[in-house]
């Protein structure tokens, strides 16, 4: 339990720092950059728990804002140095986002979601911060470009939810599905995928 | 009762059929097409109930998100044929908005807003959801444009208020109230209605 | 307490004002002039009320959106006679904001937020019926180009955090934050204030 926190606490600090990058390329001052950095990490967890009508963690639990902040100081002091990183990140990200669904879709299902409701509020938990960190920037959101991101947290939470209706231990399963999110988001960027535009689909379908 | 559940159900599909089609409309992928289909089609239902501080009902009710995955099937496969089928869906539409918004104002009032607020929030469940597909597709939104969309929904939403204040039952005024929303739209896109910019009644003002 | 109330109502109107007032430079049409005055003046208050899992306050007292209608029938009216008004608008928006980020604290640590989430509430609570706005009519926030705003709000919620651990009276506390509020604004807007961007504080940090 004690390392679920933690682990929850580093990830937000990951999303932090994302959220503070991107407002960083655009020339934002120090304190837009911090709100962008707030935004992204708790935006998706706050979307999930305010449709479960619970209070989002962040707001009695002040840590999570204390990792922000320490994100987006590391994200402002090696701004550029960071780029050295972008492997790292990438990584952290990838893992970041298999844990983010698999947490969601466990908190989901304890307050009594629907199994396909389950579902979608993992992928939120893990997505729901970049999408509005884009709309903040005022660009189309990455999910809605043809990259998978979102794609692999579906595919996570999925096989969650499948595997809970197996005998298998909780912990297995929420390892599994990490393994999935990662290993699908990591294959994508690997080998280049992208799923097919709604006009392929029908050109395919006609031919 | 039954009858409305389905009702519901079936305004849902539609809503995110039209989701579904502004993301084709820019090359999106499916995964996209899917992601602002649900938006759409939730959108508006949920900030609702968020405002309400009650769960949306697709939390706990998965039928909701089977219909919008439905919507968002047929939206892909049908992709440009559904432009010959044009009119039917504006029909739907217009219908779908009168009826999403007689369903807020009643769901409002039942948690005990105050009149005024009950109008407004049965606005917002009929329009948010185009709110946020359009803030999403990264375009100015529809109803900020000059057309008459959520002004039908605003005079609907108070004709069932003043109405619920007689002695009429409630069927009948939910009809009435959902044939002056669907009568505006249609009045209006047939005969080319729009509101006047606030330029425009400053100089009518002036003059 | 009534005072507060009726500062409260007044501080809704300058909001719903200046929402309203964006609209009319964009021509928009008067629903979609009084749906931006509306969003501007509640928004932030929503978004705090809804992470702390309470109901907003308009849900269910309507004088709030008949100040807010009341505000945007003003704008419509008088549009462009209020550029002559500048000065004063931008004096009570000044105050509304110092009003809205104290209320906004002292709301949140009521409600049993930690304090450190208080600040950001509060500042919330100040700032982000504008951000909506701004997103609404498809630019960059205001709050993230280099303009002192937000920061002036989070310095008077940092102000009534610290001082409220002192034996200070709460009412005394409120005014002082308040005047930090307003006079880091004002000062800024006077004297040309910015924050430093990323890349300067970067770039100093090489040399």
């Amino acid at each position: 339990m004690e390392l679920i926190y933690y682990i929850d606490l580093l990830g937000t600090m990951v999303f932090a720092i994302s959220g503070a990058m991107a407002a960083n390329r655009y020339g934002i001052d120090v304190f837009g950059a911090t709100f962008m950095g707030f935004v992204t990490a708790i935006g998706g967890g706050s979307l999930r728990d305010v449709f479960l009508n619970i209070r989002p963690v962040w707001v009695e639990d002040g840590n999570y804002l204390i990792a922000i902040l320490i994100g987006v100081t590391i994200s402002i002091l090696f701004n550029k140095r960071l780029d050295n990183f972008a492997r790292t990140l990438f990584l952290f990200d990838a893992i970041g986002i298999g844990f983010f669904t698999v947490v969601g879709v466990e908190k989901s299902l304890a307050y009594e979601s629907s199994a396909i409701s389950a579902v979608m509020l993992g992928m939120f938990s893990a997505c729901m911060g970049g999408v509005i960190r884009d709309v903040l920037m005022n660009v189309t959101p990455l999910i809605l470009r043809k990259e998978i991101y979102a794609s692999a947290c579906l595919a996570g939470a999925i096989t969650y939810v499948l595997l809970s209706l197996t005998k298998i231990s909780p912990d297995l399963n929420a390892f599994i599905s990490v393994v999935v999110v990662f290993g699908i988001r990591f294959l994508a960027v690997r080998y280049n995928f992208s799923l097919p535009s709604v006009e392929e689909v029908e050109t395919k379908d006609n031919t």
